[in-house]
């Protein structure tokens, strides 16, 4: 018999770790930092992929490849890009046994060397927009790492576009996260914030940037995707102009967005319970196992044979796995893909089949609520419905979970305990002395000011000056 | 006017890298001997991915990622393979502004982390086999570069699988070398020929290497796939044991293979002409490029409607584009996708519409003999029919051209014209020396062994020493 799980409620970084490892998601690689995705979260991650890379087609990008090493000399062209992430830089000084004249950087992010392809790219306002985006590696020498959420080395898509005039480059921003948006909650059943990061959260070399933030099951805010319009700093420190239609040069406004392997870690600490995963069944690697139950031999033939005829059903249009495995119990099955998040287990037997039914098995719902019997002829179809209300219903038990913990503090003292236990939406003068005694006092930042404004103004929950917006404050992963 | 692409009887190699920049499926990038994969060349290594990756699956393999940086302690840990690849390391010594007490290689293939990785997972015979394959760039340090054949930094997958025992792991080799061969015949249109490499030719670690190799438009050889068995050689190195059924420790038999952007390049020297790209439709980003004839404002709605139709009929089973640029005529745009080696083209005018037909050209068969009239109501079975045939054409034509270029000299003087001109196929007594004197002499080398021998004995070529096989000499890229 496997060991429990660690409970949430005892100790959630821990029960974190051990879901990943247990449901064989990710394991730690030899190197400090950095993870090794297993094919069981690889295969989510995919997911994941494909459901980001559809819309970014639908939306007009193209896919691209630009190089892992970055010259030093273009990541300190941008002021305040080369301030932000030079602490971080991984540095090749050696390569073919010689040290290198000119050490090259492992990309932390990719502006620098596609602003200057770009450069050479874009002549003429016929060229623009250029939409691109790149699925890379990168890496970041962060010290303090976990599995998924933060590693030195992740996986990611970064989009990287420009254009004509500053208008397109915001509408560009503004339309990413919307995509971001609607993968998080349709997708992962997340219902995530978006808003305007804070100045002091920027990107480093961003006019503005923005964030889809979400409440993970602790309370604590994760941000889950970033679109920064970058203004025209980058097209200035790289050259990135075009002849407009007046035959004069202009530099480009381009923009860059973000979502990582950090979104598996939001859908596990999302929807995630003390049996393990809980997946959103759009992203599944396997939306239903199908788990046989026969004590004789001579049981086995006909439940597989009985199975046959519901994979033929299902067909292709919903992932299936069956779970034929002798030298395992049925319980022992059942708790494994619990543990492993799968949406919809089918469980059949000889008494199932002489009654012309199969058990369904919700994931979202435990124990004997969450079971019903299903006619054989109606399997189909209530499987696909089923799916689509377990996707419902994690998106609906998110949203609750994460309004019952947000508040709308009066006071500094209920604000200071609002934003420690959860999400505490309030006025804020938009001042960083405010911001920084937050995170003095409680260790929560502010998260994004939400596009979506009550309107009107009010006063600033820390220092009580005119306040023209809401943020939202959290401590944050 | 754009300028006409050189010939390839000119300078094949400036045809390569001029076709490859003009139809800009990739790119200089600012570091020595690093590529950017623009759009269209990265649509079509996804092609590429996609016909693998399906591959891979249907012979039970799953995806998973592995860290980019490997310890330099475990590349040492074998000893062919540290000897085999420390010229070629690229290494971190830098991370967070500090120096680093272990310099980190940037992985130049996987075996070694992946061997650690897979002595922590695997413990019992049950866990076997593993069949992982990983999506990933890789990193040597390569002296002399060229677009897509060889660059420092490429994207590749590369399958690391364990098994129970050498019978197991032979066949894993052969069955990946035989999807390799089927991708290559099948989907690329390349008439690969599988076969074993010389001992000096093997993976650095390996006990047999094997390879498809195919013949370029220049008649040299470029080695497009590999697949190793890796012997007992890294299961030693890295301690990858499992208990048997009898409860006795063993150690693994492992094998890798891979294939890489290289193949990118494989697909244009193998079919690539004067004027261009030429794509095989499976891997073809555009299969079918409508090209709109009018010469009136008045007629541009007429033909815009006629071609709505048309991509009504066609459906989503083509990947259609449609060129509506106003600001090019129909002629600039023949040669663009001529340039971009779009397989079918569409042609239609208000003459065309009045007589209810299309012009269908083909881009495998240049001028008035690959242009056909086709009734409008046969479009979608004369394209779907069309690409078929340009699909078998392509890969006749390669065979035909390797054929007429693979000579059986059986004279060491023939031979060495043979094997400069083309593929030299000849018996070997497989010593090493005979393979140096080849190589100082014409500078080719053993290509292959190939899979399919002629049986049988007969004299070494060089040395006319008794010989059992049949060995592929030629000059190689």
């Amino acid at each position: 018999m496997r060991d429990k799980i660690t409970a949430r409620s005892e100790d959630y970084s821990e029960w974190y770790t051990e879901v990943i490892r247990k449901a064989e998601l990710a394991d730690y690689a030899p190197v400090r930092g950095c993870m090794v995705i297993r094919p069981y979260g690889y295969e989510l991650w995919e997911n994941v992929k494909a459901g980001l890379d559809r819309r970014f087609k639908e939306t007009g990008h193209e896919n691209a490849y630009f190089p892992l090493f970055v010259p030093m000399s273009f990541i300190e062209k941008e002021a305040q890009h080369v301030e932000g992430f030079a602490p971080e830089l991984a540095v090749v000084t050696h390569g073919g046994g010689k040290e290198l004249e000119d050490p090259l950087v492992v990309r932390p992010t990719s502006e620098t060397v596609i602003g200057y392809m770009y450069s050479q790219w874009i002549q003429s306002y016929r060229d623009l927009p250029v939409l691109i985006n790149q699925w890379a590696n990168v890496v970041r020498w962060e010290l303090r790492t976990r599995l998924f959420l933060r590693t030195m080395e992740f996986l990611w898509q970064e989009g990287h576009t420009a254009h004509a005039t500053a208008e397109e480059a915001q509408e560009e921003t503004l339309r990413m996260l919307e995509v971001y948006t609607d993968f998080a909650v349709n997708d992962a059943a997340i219902p995530v914030i978006p808003g305007r990061k804070s100045d002091s959260e920027k990107f480093p070399g961003a006019d503005a940037s923005y964030s889809i933030e979400a409440m993970m099951g602790d309370c604590r805010a994760l941000q889950s995707g970033t679109s920064h319009n970058l203004g025209q700093n980058f097209a200035k420190a790289f050259d990135i102009q075009y002849q407009d239609a007046n035959g004069t040069q202009q530099h480009c406004w381009t923009t860059s967005w973000g979502v990582s392997t950090r979104m598996v870690g939001a859908i596990i600490m999302t929807h995630g319970d003390d049996q393990g995963l809980v997946l959103p069944p759009r992203l599944a690697p396997t939306q239903v196992v199908v788990v046989p139950i026969y004590r004789k031999d001579d049981e086995r033939s006909t439940v597989m044979e009985a199975i046959e005829k519901i994979e033929a059903m299902l067909g292709q249009a919903v992932r299936v796995k069956v779970d034929a495995r002798d030298e395992y119990s049925p319980g022992w099955k059942f708790n494994e893909w619990e543990l492993k998040g799968v949406p919809l287990r089918i469980e059949i037997g000889p008494r199932d089949i002489a009654k012309d039914q199969v058990v369904l098995a919700r994931r979202d719902v435990p124990g004997r609520d969450g079971k019903s019997f299903v006619p054989l002829e109606e399997v189909a179809d209530m499987v696909s419905d089923t799916l689509k209300d377990i996707q419902n219903n994690l998106l609906t038990r998110a949203t609750e979970f994460r309004d019952a913990n947000t508040s709308e503090p009066s006071d500094y003292d209920s604000f200071r305990e609002a934003a420690t236990q959860g999400f505490a939406r309030a006025w804020w003068c938009g001042a960083i002395a405010c911001e920084d005694k937050v995170k003095d006092d409680i260790k929560a930042t502010t998260r994004c000011i939400p596009s979506d404004q009550p309107g009107g103004s009010g006063a600033c929950i820390v220092c009580g000056d005119p306040a023209e917006e809401i943020a939202i404050f959290a401590r944050a992963y």
